[in-house]
């Protein structure tokens, strides 16, 4: 048995999220269905971590275990042609038989826009729309206080089990393309809702809602309820996962 | 009653096309619906001009008659409430009786987009994917020969039934933005497939297949033969229409 590495690239709007779930069509089920059409076998598929509905990806990375003849590199060819036009795998190539997407990844890098003016139907799906003008400076301030190792806790989505709530930020940036504000983050890992929570926080600094200072206070207390709302998934996209 | 005039983005993506067809869901369908939930009234939906499936709209500009009580400028809200993810309505007001927004229309302008390197997930919906580059320069020369009223037969589908095949072209231009070149054509009309043949066209002349001259030739002799073929519709997005 080989086991696949497939890099893979979704527009998640018309998804239920990754992870196959009761309701709605998932991502997961997208692509195992179209494995299955190709190589002729059910896979389990194992991502580098699941993505909510609406959250897209252009990096997200997925593995599993085929006995396929096909030639590994052959097989993203293969599957494209079964997947719907949202979804498409940008390459496989065969891993070491413990290589797990999951366990195995060492670095995540998301992407988040917003957009301060409204934006037209093609990037409405790609981003948040604030209808306020935002500082960027101000955010360049804010931004670079998560860099670091920290415990991340009050940015977690309350009702998250995770225990261990600390994390390293490697890079966290924002910059400014016409009126789109792109916000790039890289970390050993993401709590659950936490670029969003981040996002939100940062937002209201933007806004002038909150000062700088805000994320030294919520990395020290640990408070959800200082952090800001948790912003809406479209405007997120999994960039790339680094192994 | 009162004649509504409303401008229609859309993502074509995942309908057959504007016009209400036997299979699969269209534009014109979406927004009757929306317009039948909103106002409760069944209206005749009047549009520039039909556009193919795979075909978006920044600027499709549509009309219908309607008893609401609903303030003119307020129907747009009113109506988004209940369309789907991928149209909306920009804005509405009312106009004089007489006011068709398929016979009254001056000019359109289409925007057609090639992308000379590999488009991710979030492009490739909205673009034409050529593998090779492409020679802006010849291009250049090329188009601006479209400009003026001339018989365009050479550029319309076959099979069409249309006699007066005469279009008058305001302008025609290109550019380059990264590895997308922007396409952009305004004429007082545009036959069956005409833009999708002309890109083509000028597409052929870009790779080396084809000299500028063609253009010439293709006027004067009327033959569908000599343009180029019919490029995909997803890089084709009706920009805006002059009344």
């Amino acid at each position: 048995m080989k086991n696949i590495y497939a890099e893979v690239q979704y527009i998640g709007t018309n998804y239920c999220g990754f992870q196959t779930q009761k309701n709605g069509i998932s991502i997961q089920q997208e692509l195992t269905d179209a494995i299955f059409k190709a190589l002729n076998e059910k896979v389990d598929i194992v991502a580098s971590g699941r993505t909510d509905s609406g959250v897209h990806a252009l990096g997200q990375v997925i593995n599993f275990h085929t006995d396929t003849r096909i030639k590994s590199e052959n097989i993203a060819k293969v599957v494209n042609k079964y997947l719907p036009y949202d979804i498409s795998i940008n390459y496989t190539k065969q891993v070491s038989d413990d290589f797990n997407a999951r366990f195995s990844a060492k670095k995540k890098t998301y992407i988040y826009k917003v957009c301060t003016e409204e934006p037209n139907i093609f990037e409405k799906p790609y981003c948040l729309y604030v209808a306020q003008p935002l500082d960027l400076e101000k955010i360049k301030v804010t931004i670079k206080k998560l860099q670091g190792e920290h415990d991340f806790a009050g940015f977690m989505a309350t009702g998250s089990q995770v225990k261990d709530t600390v994390r390293k930020i490697y890079s966290a940036t924002v910059c400014k393309e016409e009126n789109m504000f792109i916000f790039k983050i890289t970390g050993n890992g993401f709590l659950y809702n936490m670029v969003r929570i981040i996002m939100g926080t940062l937002l209201d600094v933007g806004m002038g809602k909150k000062q700088p200072q805000i994320i030294d206070e919520i990395i020290k207390t640990k408070d959800r309820k200082l952090a800001g709302k948790t912003v809406i998934p479209q405007g997120l996209c999994l960039e790339k996962v680094i192994y």
